[in-house]
C-alpha cells in the first residue's frame, strides 16, 4: 500500500502533462509497461517530468559507462539506502541488460564487503592518509 | 583522531601475525605503502587477517567484473553509508586503476540520481510490480 | 509480523501503568484509535511512558512550528531512515492536519533533492565554506 | 580535502557552460558568493546544470511551502543522511531566511524524536495499521 | 519475493560445494533448519562459504563477549541499517539464547536513545572533545 | 565548528534551568567534565532536560543489562548512523567502564559482520522465514 494514489492508464490519458511523460517513457524503453514508481510520481506532474528527464539523461544517454555498469551502481546505492522497490526494479533492469549470475554474485560480494569495511572504518574513526589527497 | 591506536611499521614488525598480513598486502599491491585502515585493524590480528582475505578475494581476484567497475561500486556503497575515509581511499584506488574525469562524473550522477529516487520511492511506499518478480 | 507481541485492549486494561498511557493517548488525540506502535511499546511500560511523553511534548505542545510542518519534518527523517511504518503513520497524520496534494508533492520533491545533493556532496567530500561558520 | 578539484573563479570564467550556471546562481541568490558544492560540481558541467536547475525549481520557485519550511525539511533529510556539509550550508540558509533559535530548537527536537521512534518501530517490526491505508 | 532464487534442499544436495557449507551450518547449530539467507547465498558458492566462515568465527567461536551480547549488538546494527530480515532472524536467535523481555526492552530503549542523540549531535555538528582522544 | 553555540560554564551559570541539568550531569557522573554535546543542547533548555533524563534513565539506572554492554550497543548504533562524535564519546565511555582491547575487537568484528550481512540480505530481498515469527 502506497502513501499516494497510483495512476491507472485511464488517469494518465486524462492528463496531457502526465501523458506526455508516459509516452516518452514508453518510446524510450520501447515497451508498453510503465512501472508503479511513475504511477506514484504522476500525482505531481512537474516532479514526474524532472525525475524522468534526470533518469533518462543519466541512465540512457550515451556516455563513458556501460549501461549495465550503471544499473549495478544503482543497485549498490539502493541497497545501502534500503530501498526495496529500487532493488527489485533495478535488479530486473540489470538482468534485462544482460547481467549474468556470476556478475550478480560479484556485485553482492562487493556491496557486502564495502558495507563491512565502511562500518569498521567508521567505528575506528580512521584518519584519511595524506596519500589519498587530490592535488589542486 | 582514531578510537584505536594506529600501528607503526615498528609495531607491525614486532608481531608476526600482523607482519604476515602486511607483507601480503605489500606483495599483492606491489607497493610499500600500507594505509591507515590496516594500521587500525592491526589491533585485532584475526580481524585484520579475515578482512584482508575477504578484500583480496573480492577486489583483486580474477572475475566477471572489471577491477575499475568494482571500485566504482565500492565508492557507491561507501557514499550511501557516509564513510569519508572509504570514499577517499577508493576514489584514489579508482583513479589509480584509470578512472577518467568523465567516468567519475557519471558515477557521481548515478549515485545522486539513485539516492533521489530511493527517497522518492520510500516516501511514496511504492509496491513492487509483479513484473519484477524472480521466477523460481 | 512483529518481533514483539502487540497488546490488545484487554491486555492494556489489565496493566494499570500501560492503561494510564493509553488513556492519555486517547484523551490527547481525542480518538479511541491507538495504533500498533504503542501496542508494541506496551511490552516495556517505562519505555512506553517516556516515548509517549517525549512525543507529546515535541509534536502536540504549543510552539514555534506549525503542527503540519512538524509532521512534514517527521516524514522527511523517517524517509531517510527507511522506516516504512513511520512514513505511513505520519503521512496519515499530516493528511489529517490538512496537508494538500500540492504540499505533499513539494515535500517529496525536497526530500528527493536533498538526498541527491547529500550523496553528491558526500561523494565529492566538499569542505565546509568558512562563510557557513557559526559565530561564537 | 575533496575527491575532486574545486574550481576557482578563474577556472569558471574560462568555461562558458560553467560560467552560465554560476551567473544564474549569483543572479538568483543576489550574491557574489558561490559555495564549494558548485565548485566541485563544475567538474561535470551537465551535472552542474541539472543539479542547479533542480535545486532552483524545488527551493526557490513559488509554491505551497514557505521557503524556511523547505530549508528545515532539507536539514532534516541531511541530518538523517549524515551529510555534514549539507547540514552546515542549509542551517546557514535557514538562518538567513529568518529561522529563530526557538524554531531551530524545535526542529532539532523533532529530528531526534523521529530518529528515536524510527529505530524503535524498525526494531519491533510493527505492521502498518489498516487505518493508515490510502484509499484508491 | 527475492531478487535471487532460494535453493531447496534438493538443489543443495546436487552441489557439493554448497552442500559442504550447509552440512557445517547444520552441525554447528545442531539443527536441521537452514534459514533463507543461506538459500539465497547458495547462488554464489564462494560468497556463501566466506560469509558462513566469517559468521561462524565472529558469532560462535569462544571469545570475550557473551553469545547473547553478540546477538544484541547484531540487532542494534541491523536496526540502524533497516534490515528487516536480519532483525527478525537475530531477535529469534537472541530469544533462543535466553534474551528476556526485560533485556529486549532495554535493548530497544538503548537503540532508540542512541538514534535520537546520534541525530541531535549530527544536526548540531558538535566537535569532538579533546578529552575523548586516544593516546598514541 | 558547530551549527549552534556551545555554552561555556559562565553561560550555564547564568541560566538556572540549564544549570540544574549540568549540576545533575556532574553529580550523576561524579565528574566536573561536561562534554560538548550538552553545551550544544543548552541552547534549548527543555530539549536539554528531556534528553539528559532519557539518557540517565536508559544508561545509568539499574537494569537487566550491564553498563558496559549498554555502551557497546550504543557504539553499534552510532557506527551504523555514522555519528562521529557519538562513536568517540561512547568508545571513551566504554573504555572508562572497563572495555578491554579484546572486547573492542570483537565489538568491531560484529559491527562489520552485521553490516555485511545486512547489505547482502537487503540486496537479495530475502523473505522472512516463518520459523522466526513471534507467536501471539
Amino acid at each position: 500500500m502506497a502513501t499516494v494514489r497510483l495512476w491507472t492508464d485511464a488517469d494518465v490519458d486524462a492528463n496531457p502533462a502526465v501523458k506526455a511523460v508516459f509516452d516518452d517513457i514508453r518510446a524510450t524503453r520501447k515497451s508498453e509497461f510503465v512501472n508503479n514508481f511513475w504511477r506514484g510520481l504522476a500525482n505531481d506532474p512537474p516532479l514526474l517530468k524532472r525525475t524522468w528527464e534526470g533518469l533518462k539523461a543519466v541512465m540512457s544517454a550515451p556516455g563513458a559507462l556501460d549501461p549495465l555498469v550503471r544499473e549495478m551502481i544503482y543497485i549498490a546505492v539502493s541497497t545501502a539506502n534500503a530501498c526495496q522497490y529500487c532493488i527489485h526494479s533495478h535488479t530486473a533492469a540489470a538482468r534485462a541488460k544482460g547481467m549474468t549470475d556470476a556478475q550478480h554474485g560479484e556485485l553482492l560480494a562487493i556491496i557486502g564487503l564495502a558495507a563491512q569495511t565502511n562500518h569498521l572504518v567508521t567505528a575506528m574513526q580512521i584518519p584519511v592518509d595524506p596519500e589519498f589527497e587530490v592535488k589542486g
